[in-house]
């Protein structure tokens, strides 16, 4: 199943994309994709039990609509750092012997088909494609056995990162991951059981039409049920909550020189299997 | 004006405290102390008209009530690091250029008398008094002039840390901030204008009775106007985020050789005018 939240930034209403393709308006089933839903074990079997019933009374999403996050704003969006060797080794730094985490500020999340805003102040705000995981049941404590149990689904994520902010202005990662726009989240939100093996997913990422990342979750240093199981020894992951995997190489950091973007460009990613993101670049208005 | 919910986890209700110091019941005002009420400019002359109404009628909260964090789970708890210089010299670093910035996961949030829970496989617990900042109106490239309209108050936090997790598991502190119970808040949220000056305030933490924690936040580092106005270049701040602005001397890794807490412990710990709170430390019992 692929679900998604249309409409005006703040205003989003719940929907689905059909087998067919078409955007369907499920409002009427009555719950947003929160917490409380995602949450829920039987969530997904009561919506399409409901789907089944009144499918062929909910409206189309008129064209041109919006899209936002697929997901309700997250207690937390929790990423990876340097989960795939050549990133790390463009980065600079060392393949890590344990999952580097840090968090992106919630207020980050924007829609797959925003603007991405340079910050101000900003030289240096790069990409990164990410498969991301979407917790579904509450997660603590959990074993790499058990890590599948918590999760609802996948999602194409752009990681958007300053540079300069995240490892040039004292400190800890997050200063440059957390400007607004900086999380591009969907276009869906696919559920587990429509991935066969979210650990062999090609992933790629165009900058103006060129492809500067293409790479394989297949790669990743941690995978899926091993990144769950570690981050739930640290703390309570909850429904809804963003588990980020991690980029490949192909960053704009990763160039001699360095690439960033400018006002203008054109950033278009997707992992298999879970559509494509496209965000233009504008400079902050302020 | 101070501001508390009480109640069972996950069922607290809104509550004051009056100037004679009995604590009402006012969920019948109709909103809990969450963003909406927090980022209404007008939201605490309202609740105080209302009060001028009704407070004759508000039943007083049943003695023994246990009291949750004074507002609802924000979108982020972001916290400050060596931001007093006795603090950085006793963690073996050097007084930042620039505020060090980090999160803890928003489900670490607990109320100020709950059980500090030392984590599965935790050698290295540690308490860290800390002056929180809670955010009233959403801020974004915030001057330092313009910083006090953006708060809404301020609140005793125990910054509860796992050293270990947060530095020798590679990679960033989040790993050993974010654990369940990590953040008792509270007892209140006393608005801003109930705080004459917020970089002037004595600030102690004692662990089994012995004070280990002595100190003002007119040693900041980085105070008040600037943390609010220095955040919100990188990311926007929403109405009940938390800052919290770091912890002066005598945390148990500064000790030689280092304390850290072990079942049986209780740590107290408060800011001048701000109340106190006090944490029982039980292991983990999965």
């Amino acid at each position: 199943m692929k679900l998604i939240r249309f409409g005006n930034v703040g205003e989003e209403k719940p929907g689905i994309v059909t087998e067919d393709g078409r955007q369907l308006d499920v409002s009427a089933f009555g719950i947003d994709w929160n917490e409380e839903f995602l949450g829920d074990e039987s969530g997904f079997q009561k919506l399409a039990e409901w789907l089944e019933a009144h499918q062929q009374d909910c409206p189309e999403v008129p064209a041109g609509t919006r899209l936002g996050s697929p997901i309700v704003r997250p207690s937390k969006i929790i990423c990876v750092g340097l989960n795939y060797s050549l990133h790390a080794k463009e980065s600079g730094m060392e393949v890590p012997a344990q999952p580097v985490l840090f968090m992106k500020a919630t207020s980050s999340l924007s829609g797959p088909f925003d603007d991405i805003v340079i910050p101000k102040n900003s030289q240096a705000t790069d990409w990164e494609v990410e498969l991301a995981i979407i917790i579904g049941k509450k997660a603590s404590y959990v074993s790499k056995e058990d890590a599948y149990d918590h999760i609802a689904g996948y999602a194409v994520h752009n990681d958007v990162s300053e540079r300069d902010f995240q490892l040039r202005h004292g400190g800890q990662w997050v200063k440059g991951k957390s400007a607004d726009t900086f999380a591009p989240l969907g276009p869906w939100l696919v559920t587990k059981e429509a991935v066969a093996n979210p650990n062999n997913l090609h992933l790629w990422l165009k900058l103006n039409g060129t492809t500067v990342q293409d790479s394989s979750t297949s790669d990743l240093v941690f995978d899926v049920p091993t990144l769950v199981s570690y981050i739930s020894q640290y703390m309570t992951l909850l429904p809804g909550d963003v588990i980020s995997t991690g980029t490949p190489s192909g960053v704009g950091m990763g160039f001699n020189p360095p690439v960033y973007l400018k006002e203008g460009d054109v950033v278009e990613l997707g992992v298999e299997g879970l559509g494509t993101s496209k965000q233009q670049v504008v400079a902050y208005k302020g």
